[in-house]
């Protein structure tokens, strides 16, 4: 019997925060993909729990009203928010005191703030929002190991050939569920990974039933720090050793510690440093750096057991470090020095585990534009910013969304290579803010005004903080000049490091659009408008015709649009294909600058209330920028976004919802707003839906554009 | 073999919105408890829609953070938000234009605005609400059938008896559908109900195992209009009779009209009158009064048909309204002629009925403490007001938290008087109010400057629709003095016809307390106070202690108030089973004057921060009224309810959040507090809780005070 084969446009490996980010827009998006996961389905308390704003936003867009259960906006409601951050650290007497205190989110740069919540919650809904998405018809499949991985370059010039070809192969249950150690679940089998080894034993290589040849267009390895796609790829990590061993505790502190709710930096004068994060459930976090602990000679030179990547030279000649050495009651012992005077002890331990990392990066993502590696995959750092689950998940949010585009057959392969460009850059920099960050707090405090003076400026450490902040939240990441952004034109302001064309003065290009209120035309319902770009695979065009009641000749100037938008030669109707839905692919939506009730909906052109094939208006395309919303204060995206009344502008906007271009708001402007799409995207004119291209549900390829929001 | 017999604290009768209600407040306290229905479980489209602002708030205050699947508060997200109200009618030329135009919801009244979702949806969360509370052990047992009803007036006086026997069979589920007309759902069926009778005939009187003698110390008759309950307790509705017949549509229209997505009260010339109402799912639903419909001889004079009450009296000499002569399209053409010179088309019917309607109430709402009646059972009127779900849930939301109180021995059975005196006054309010609307909703408008003046005048409707709207929102709702109301030494204030104290100058005594943010000392997160005050049995006792920093003797009369409430003579201690958790009865909240930067949690006594069992502390009773929030606005709560910073205040709140009493901030004002409690509540002091005294997780009953909110 021949081993079985089969096709899908996309294999995901791995199904952590990252694999899972990556299948949830696939879903979404109508595309044919699978995810494997060598793991077995136990899911575990602890691990990563950060949630950042900007994920927080993500999984937003992923939401829709009709959701009737729990999806990942559930983490906005279930999470602990975090809203103050302390600064701890002696006074001049060594005596340890509230130094400063903070908003730990950078109030104004996003509608949500730093959350804490349970990894396990946030797989189960991204786990529940594929299953919604793909109509019940993609799960993760485990336990499945993928054993080799071939790219046939022959095949690599037509983007919809099946060109990478994946071994994989069942595992046991048993096999795949990680070690424990003692009663209270931990995750050293996870921060000391070194036993992939330990799947490939298990392996039964007499059963044929049990392998599968799976023929992929794209290959996505979101396999974790010691990824076994990295490895096909040939690609090694760069970076730093690192000797420093950290001992993470989730559990319920008793303590007079005053802060003990809120997020806080404590640098003690002798005893070390700790990070406090308060968790759902009443649990706290600690992270905190341990003294040596003891190394187990039998394991040195043990090179299997790093993959091959030798992330720990003390490893290597004095042996791992000793799993068993590292308990909650020693983690906890270190924790109360460093909290002296005040007490601390602990009840209900959820979770602890010990780790020790390097600042790692992969120098390329890709290979061949056809295999991509993701998460820690291709960064490892520390965990005190609370970066590694949203990095990586927004590693796959922006990688997402082109293959669907590509997979669709609607854009060209090309846009696949800003992937690494865009996020390279982003990982480059998160690794050098966390080497930054983590020298100032692992190091020994200055004590101004006393005779330690040798050690961190307490100071300057508030200053990395703050301004890591910022770039911790998610919300500043800045693709460059590409295919998919045009900065053409625009200027960069160098005092807050991004470029802004001056029709949308306080709208910077490259970065996602921030958010802010406007209301329905047709209903008076205020929405915010990144609700209005929810992620589902579409472009949009936004037009602010700026104040027609004011600016007569803008409305004229609108109604000269409709002509362009019927247009079989240009953008709205030119990409998307014949029978689908229009706006399907690039949404047109309008955001006029005059208070609602001095217009009527019929004063504008049909596209801003078109009829769809029944007759139906689409009413959620035209909304006011202006006004009193009568609940929830007044309303001025035209000053939000720095736009002129009287000039108006267009944006286009990324499925992503980064910014990719501002333009004139004139017929010039919508002429360049074609220009941007005809860079990149294939026309559709002729290109009739094949009626059976996908397993999933054809309705989701082609997205129905009425939206109530 | 004899007929099974069992006991039950509470039987619901209906499973209606508002038996739900009382069942979703049931199992939140833990109580015993079954909910039956005569029909089988089919949902279907239409019925009732409009959600008020107090439901919602009262849907919210069931909801819970860790809820992982759609409750109660998922309505909010579903729903379509209502925000403008449109009036139009004839111009001077007779033409139809928009009158005028304001706020659905008063802005301010409520978190809340009106908002529309399909009745099959709230049921829904009201059974996974049940569920999740009664911890999966109580379902709605369908079809179920009463028989028969006796109070035993000998056990009358012990409120723990089992006093009310009621007997009951199951239906086949056929027998238990409702007659369906045609293909599209319906509520014809229902708006006609007399087919009381149909239930009866399908008894199979020969099988006992059919049969079931259920003791319940307590009765709920929620079963509607023709409520089967309230005929055995030989209460017959009053009020008016009517002729008008009202033909309601669910659809998504077609139309030029520019308001179609605006809640609309539309008077035509000469056509009649419609309201349109917007929908969730682009439907919209219009109520469109018809002219005569057809009447079936064959059915005139049959009495049993109207199952004792003559409520119709047209159909008595006539004959019933011909149902199959009310079709949609008879409906739409009336709308039609109404819309004119707009054109209005169908498309996507989802649901249509006609109803004919009287404004009846019953005049007693209870037997003997026993027995109570809700909903539909005792007021019947137009759905014009969109008040016939949302009172009926609040009848209910008013008895559910008496009846555990009662059923837990912490209370005296008395307070179950003030449910029909709190809730038979709100009735007699809607019957008026919609009595008034209905007749000037009805009427053809007066035209001014025309020769048509003598009809109803726009200005007076538009009055007496706003006027209605405060009403209507439920959040006015004012209950008058009892033993659960204390309004003693406040002052009535005329002009918003409600009760204030000057001690709370913003806050009537009565109402359901108005909520606004106030921030967690301990986390520093906002909060709105509503959400500390979740509908779980509770009262609360909240401590204003003023601005501690500014007046620190507050501070120190707040430290002498740890002796009262350590006191076991004392409202804290009294009225708490000796092993029930702290503040499970009476939940003691202080929100200080103070800028949470100000003070440290460990300034105030152990009472705002206490210890459980394991020393963890309960960080989420200490709260500041005054500041920044960073993300949210500044919040002064003092300033919103009126009460100085210098002089500070102690409120009662009830378990539905109604504002019991306002006493001064001073040990006085305490004992105050406590002789509110003493009034109705029963020492518990030597009283330990039964290890078993219920099939509902004892935990519920007595309520584990750390919530994390």
């Amino acid at each position: 019997m021949a081993i079985k084969e089969s096709q899908t446009d996309v294999l995901i490996i791995g199904a952590g925060p990252s694999g899972l980010m990556c299948a949830t827009w696939l879903a979404r998006c109508g595309i044919p993909f699978r995810i494997i996961d060598k793991r077995s389905n136990e899911v575990f308390a602890g691990q990563a729990d950060g949630l950042q704003s900007r994920s927080l936003e993500i999984f937003k867009s992923f939401s829709e009203p009709a959701f009737d259960f729990a999806t990942l906006d559930q983490s906005w409601k279930m999470a602990n928010h975090v809203i103050d951050m302390c600064f701890w650290s002696p006074d001049e007497t060594g005596k340890l005191i509230r130094n400063s205190r903070v908003a730990d989110t950078i109030p104004g740069i996003s509608r949500y703030t730093e959350s804490v919540i349970h990894q396990g919650n946030v797989e189960r809904w991204f786990e529940n929002s594929i299953d919604y998405f793909s109509d019940g018809k993609v799960k993760v499949e485990r336990p499945l190991l993928p054993i080799s991985l071939k790219i046939d370059t022959n095949k690599a010039t037509n983007p919809q050939a099946h060109a990478v070809e994946v071994l994989v192969t069942k595992l046991n249950s048993e096999a795949a569920k990680p070690e424990q150690y003692g009663k209270v679940a931990n995750g050293l089998f996870r921060a000391f990974d070194g036993d992939q080894e330990k799947f490939y034993k298990n392996i039964d290589e007499t059963n044929e039933h049990d392998y599968e040849v799976i023929h992929a267009k794209y290959v996505v390895g979101s396999d974790g720090a010691h990824s076994w796609v990295r490895k096909q790829l040939n690609i090694d990590m760069e970076g730093e050793q690192t000797d420093f061993v950290w001992g993470v505790l989730d559990m319920v502190p008793i303590t007079n510690f005053p802060d003990i709710r809120n997020r806080c930096a404590i640098h003690s004068k002798d005893s070390g440093s700790v990070m406090v994060i308060p968790r759902e459930n009443d649990l706290v976090r600690f992270y905190i750096q341990l003294k040596e602990v003891e190394r187990d000679p039998a394991t040195k030179a043990d090179d299997k057991q790093f993959n091959g990547n030798v992330d720990d030279t003390k490893a290597k000649t004095k042996g791992r470090i000793d799993r068993s050495k590292i308990t909650p009651e020693s983690i906890l012992k270190q924790a109360q020095e460093i909290f002296k005077p005040y007490t601390i002890e602990m009840t209900d331990l959820s979770w602890y585990t010990g780790y020790q990392i390097g600042q790692r990066i992969s120098p390329q993502f890709s290979k061949q534009n056809r295999v991509f590696i993701s998460g820690d995959a291709c960064h490892t750092h520390s965990p005190k910013a609370g970066q590694g689950m949203n990095v990586s998940m927004q590693d796959t949010y922006n990688l997402g969304f082109k293959l669907a585009l590509v997979c669709k057959g609607l854009a060209k392969p090309e846009i696949l290579s800003t992937y690494e460009s865009e996020r390279l850059k982003v990982a480059r920099d998160l690794i050098a803010f966390d080497h930054k960050l983590s020298r100032l707090f692992s190091g020994k405090p200055m004590i101004p005004n006393s005779d330690i003076l040798d050690g961190v400026d307490m100071d300057e450490f508030h200053q990395v903080y703050l301004e890591g902040n910022k770039f911790a939240s998610g919300t500043i990441v800045d693709y460059e000049d590409s295919l998919l952004v045009s900065k053409t034109g625009a200027l960069p302001v160098d005092s807050n490091d991004c470029t802004m064309d001056q029709k949308a003065a306080k709208v910077p290009i490259g970065r996602r659009l921030n958010s802010s209120n406007i209301i329905c035309q047709a209903n008076g319902q205020p929405v915010h408008i990144a609700d209005r770009l929810a992620s589902d695979g579409r472009f949009r065009v936004l037009i602010f015709p700026g104040d027609v009641v004011k600016y007569p000749e803008n409305l004229k100037t609108l109604h000269k649009f409709q002509d362009c938008l019927d247009s079989k030669h240009f953008f709205a109707k030119k990409f998307t294909p014949v029978n689908a839905f229009a706006n399907s692919v690039i949404d047109v939506i309008t955001v006029h600058g005059s208070s609602r009730h001095e217009v009527e909906i019929f004063d504008f052109p049909d596209f801003t209330h078109p009829l769809d094939f029944k007759r139906r208006c689409d009413y959620w395309r035209l909304y006011s920028g202006v006004g009193d919303t009568y609940h929830e204060g007044s309303v001025d995206i035209y000053d939000f976004y720095g736009i002129s009344k009287s000039e108006g502008v267009i944006l286009v906007i990324r499925p992503d919802s980064h910014v990719a271009q501002v333009s004139q708001y004139s017929i010039d402007g919508l002429k360049e707003v074609d220009n941007y799409f005809n860079n990149f995207m294939i026309p559709q004119t002729n290109n009739v839906l094949p009626t059976k291209t996908s397993d999933i549900n054809d309705s989701k390829r082609f997205i129905q554009p009425r939206l109530a929001v």
